[in-house]
């Protein structure tokens, strides 16, 4: 009878909450937007992972088990779930922490406190609903994950970013500095957050002296607010791992609520889109907790047993033990292109990393590589995708970074999008 | 280094948000817990599907021609899909309700409005927190889904009932009183939700005289206020479908912002996950569509690609096939039972469900059935589990109601659950 498709005219408007009047489309919209008007184009925007590497195999394998003994588990795993998560994930997932950080806690004493969520994403949303209010303070790394920015800013908090100094290293006394001035303006910092293994978008990861200097910065204010630690590039290093302990294992964070959140689809396969967060202080986990019991009472019970079996059986290692050569090979080609093109002799400078999806690149001074930029454009005109780093800070956006990611394109189309990107760097 | 499992005593407490201070158990979460320590526990609360009839053959046939395909789809659904969900699968949606509404709307006009969501719990606490601030009133059926009133009171949303008549239909002029005191309490009405075809938990379903009475006693004060319509149930009907159309498709409402929520997953897999949204309303969906891209930024992929499969092939058509009479039997094995034991001739009432998984007992005058009743904890004791139907009230709740699920179990169960309700019944 009505037409549904676009709203009648006679159709009256929504009124909206708050949160509703705030809610935006996301900045990288409009940049992926132009991307599908450009035939041909090479993206390095995507922090997709590589279609190539998708494990067809290993999920083949876990339904094989899972069909087998069906009838035999009452097909438990075509049930709903619990909201908290299948028992034998969570605990397998705190083994995995508590061999990555040397921690003295039992297995079996720390599974509680973990919990699984529709990727990582969703263990950082409740974690910021159930701390902030709008107008409340979270500081994040300098530069830091732009979704979770712009989470921020769709809830009304406000994001100040870690100071760092020259070499990009957390600047403890400015840390300092800036929670005096934080404090003077009777602002509430509510939480700390930072991304903490080969950064989303930096590369960089953080030492244990880093991480213990903005412990002790806040400590000495007496600011013991929760912190969440992101680790989901953590398991993606290309030879060794980071050897930086968690926040869990340090003993300056040690009177700090603690969060810690990653993925499992990330290194495996993100259309399965399971995360979790592991958060020992029980009354924060509670409430994270009774959140997603009204967002979705729990995450797809079926997705959670698929992981199950390919941690169980030891497919979820071999699937990162093939990963890392790829991406390692895959960074190398982005990288060498790169280089080779000249682009250090033109004054970009960036670091190769040992891990991660991404290099961050910084333009020569005085170049504005920002979304609305006459380099941003001439890039899409050349046919290569970039994500302009001025999307990736907290406060006080830097116009001269670039995150190229080399997750989801070939070796060849790598090459061929730094190509590209170096003819117009060269003219610019 | 530190003891995560519990917290520290020398670590600090976070400081919550006003959400996070609402934030609380679940109400049914003491029943459920009271049911694990009693063993040999026969539960018609947990209004799960039964594990007998899950799919496996029809996933399996969903993973065979995907595997099959997989190098020529280039492995696409283990890929991050889109924030929206997958187009096939919106547009066989749109083609749904297009068929069962009658619309005159062409499928691929609706396609745009449909969204896919964790369940379709996410699709009402996206609708909820785009529309409502503390303190809003949102207008629910009389009785109403409890989870979603647990979701309203942990966004501090008041719930107000629309009143029904003494046959449970809904009483418009009483509505209309309603409405007018809310007016002069300066209350604002920010939306009204019902769960319109065979209700959890009244099993009850809204004739379109109804759901226009609502329209129309709301158009008569201006109130065009968005409308939610739960259709979670619609499917599962025992031999013919309900014949009213959905909002949609009715003029009284056609001047009402509108959204329609159901599972695929409910009648299929409730393991898998997978709700819809439809809305016309484009800066309703628009919003809803940008916290979904803090949420989660999309449902999983994978997920979204069996249900695409299954409806496709017709697999999905052929479980509900298999489901309905299946539900059917148990719902007579549970009614029958009841019926047998004698317990409408000692004052209960109910009516024949057509549809659903729940029957709706009304208990004999001056008996309370809540959750901290006499006649609660004498049922615990039994060995047997209800749902108290005063958690399911959004105000002025009434503790003389029942709500016993005959989804779980299998008919020798339900008829002994029978057996053990009604021996506590003759008691009281």
């Amino acid at each position: 009878m009505s037409a549904p498709a676009s709203r009648n005219h006679s159709e009256h408007a929504a009124l909206f909450s708050q949160l509703g009047e705030r809610s935006a489309a996301p900045t990288i919209a409009r940049l992926m937007a132009m991307a599908l008007e450009t035939p041909g184009m090479l993206s390095l925007a995507a922090g997709f992972t590589d279609n190539a590497t998708l494990p067809v195999d290993f999920v083949d394998d876990a339904w094989r088990a899972m069909r087998a003994n069906a009838a035999a588990a009452n097909n438990e795993f075509f049930q709903y779930g619990t909201n908290q998560g299948r028992p034998a994930l969570r605990r397998m997932l705190a083994e995995r922490i508590v061999r990555a950080d040397r921690l003295e806690t039992e297995p079996d004493a720390l599974e509680p406190c973990v919990f699984m969520t529709n990727g990582s994403q969703q263990a950082l949303y409740l974690a910021m609903q159930v701390l902030c209010d709008p107008g409340d303070v979270v500081l994040v790394d300098r530069p830091s994950y732009f979704v979770f920015l712009e989470m921020l800013r769709g809830l009304g908090i406000e994001a100040r970013s870690l100071p760092v100094d020259a070499n990009h290293r957390i600047d403890a006394p400015a840390l300092g500095r800036l929670l005096d001035a934080l404090a003077a303006q009777g602002k509430r910092v509510k939480a700390v957050y930072f991304v903490s293994y080969f950064c989303n978008p930096s590369a960089r990861s953080l030492d244990e002296a880093e991480k213990n200097s903005i412990a002790t910065t806040l400590a000495a204010r007496g600011l013991f607010v929760p912190v969440i630690e992101d680790a989901a590039y953590r398991e993606l290093y290309f030879e060794k791992e980071w050897p930086a302990r968690s926040v869990f294992a340090l003993p300056a964070w040690e009177a700090f609520p603690k969060l810690y959140t990653a993925t499992l689809t990330k290194p495996f396969a993100t259309g399965l889109k399971v995360g979790y967060g592991i958060c020992a202080s029980e009354d924060w986990r509670k409430k994270m907790l009774h959140v997603k019991g009204h967002h979705d009472f729990g995450s797809a019970n079926f997705n959670q047993a698929v992981l199950e079996h390919a941690i169980a059986t030891g497919n979820y290692e071999k699937q990162l033990a093939r990963l890392r050569p790829a991406y390692h090979a895959k960074m190398r080609a982005l990288h060498d292109a790169l280089a080779e093109a000249g682009l250090r002799g033109r004054g970009w400078k960036w670091d190769e990393p040992s891990g991660g999806l991404y290099l961050w690149l910084e333009a020569p001074r005085g170049l504005d590589t920002g979304m609305e930029s006459a380099f941003c454009r001439a890039c899409v005109e050349a046919g290569v995708l970039y994500v302009p780093g001025d999307l990736c800070f907290g406060d006080a956006p830097d116009r001269k970074f670039i995150r190229l990611s080399f997750g989801v394109l070939g070796a060849p189309d790598l090459r061929e999008a730094a190509r590209r990107f170096a003819s117009v760097a060269a003219r610019f």
